[in-house]
């Protein structure tokens, strides 16, 4: 149960979709709802296991991936502040175990409703319905973007793109290791090291250990868009 | 408008959800449903496209897939008789454009739904509703199989898996071309008739003029396996 006034209107910002429902509705969800954390690195949900709740992510990052026999990993979708995992979603109203992985990137505080409650919110519930709708869609294009990433785009592209995304203004460090966009990216720690230093070598970045500054945002573009 | 009496009982076995649902329901859903055919090679829905109606194939096969710049493709899944296209229908209900191209591989009957009745019905009919979130379950899964197939097996062993896929018995004809293959599988025309040729040097397949032969389904198998 949420009863803590900052709490429930912290979570009413952050999931608009509450602000539409009718006050019976609201009261449920928080009745029902209870506030989690997660240390950093704790797995939110392991491959075959079944769902027994929906996390609601109030603060923190959590990585859904794919594991294959090499020890390979790809990232599937991060679920970031006021998203939710639609796989979880997906598993309870289906009844089939999760299909890949979900680890605490950062310390996740999260919002928990039970299975049942899930499945029986959608009949009763129009915003949570529509909520739920629009999540699966949202990862489905996620995911459906992710094979086009993987099938149509060469790697130097997609690190290119990757190291852009992270946003960093030219100059700064950012910080991240070869193994982590190996990982997100469904390659090998190798491949990544042997593209960046041809970056380096072309003075698109620099490196350094455990980070990387952005040299040239314009030229990593191009790369990026294959020009 | 569904009326004939042998139409309804086949599509009733064939969406076994109807036969759940009360019977205001069904006379409903035969009467906003109506019965179309495609010719194969026509295409059911374009990429960037709004979604108008939600199709429940009755007979035939529509193949949903991505096209990259390179004018190569890689399918997502196929649609088959009894089921239907989980894209169209959460496009239909978040209101965003169709992320693939869909096409009739064959002869394609099927019961369209009007959109508005799509989303109306969700919020009615608990069989309904479950039986789009069962699909959106299924094709989630079955684009992480492809994001799986495609990043963690290598190229060999995914012809291998999709020759036996097939499910000719040894010895009988499969008439595919290479370019089909290639489509399906993301990759090159070249890429394909290479490995189709490694497995004809092993004996394990002969291939002919747009079809090829399956020798030796045990050692393929091992390949798929990587063994």
């Amino acid at each position: 149960m949420i009863k803590d006034a900052t709490v429930t209107a912290r979570l009413m910002s952050l999931f608009p979709f509450l602000q539409g429902a009718p006050a019976p509705s609201i009261e449920t969800f928080f009745a029902h709802g209870s506030l989690v954390t997660l240390e950093a690195g704790n797995h939110v949900c392991l491959e075959g296991r079944e769902c027994m709740h929906l996390a609601l992510v109030v603060e923190g990052s959590a990585r859904v991936y794919k594991l294959g026999d090499n020890g390979r990993e790809i990232t599937l979708y991060r679920v970031g502040e006021g998203e939710s995992c639609i796989l979880t979603a997906s598993c309870i109203l289906s009844n089939i175990p999760f299909p890949a992985f979900a680890v605490a990137e950062t310390a996740v505080t999260a919002v928990v409703i039970p299975a049942p409650r899930v499945t029986g919110w959608l009949a009763e519930w129009a915003v949570w319905r529509n909520y739920l709708f629009g999540l699966v869609a949202q990862r489905l294009s996620n995911v459906i973007s992710v094979v086009e990433e993987v099938v149509f785009r060469r790697m130097d592209q997609r690190i290119a793109s990757y190291l852009l995304e992270y946003g960093t203004p030219a100059g700064e460090a950012l910080s991240v290791t070869h193994q982590q966009i190996a990982s997100d990216l469904g390659t090998s720690r190798e491949v990544v090291s042997r593209i960046l230093k041809d970056f380096e070598s072309d003075q698109l970045i620099q490196l350094s250990r455990g980070a990387l500054q952005l040299l040239d945002p314009v030229v990593l573009q191009q790369r990026a868009e294959n020009r």
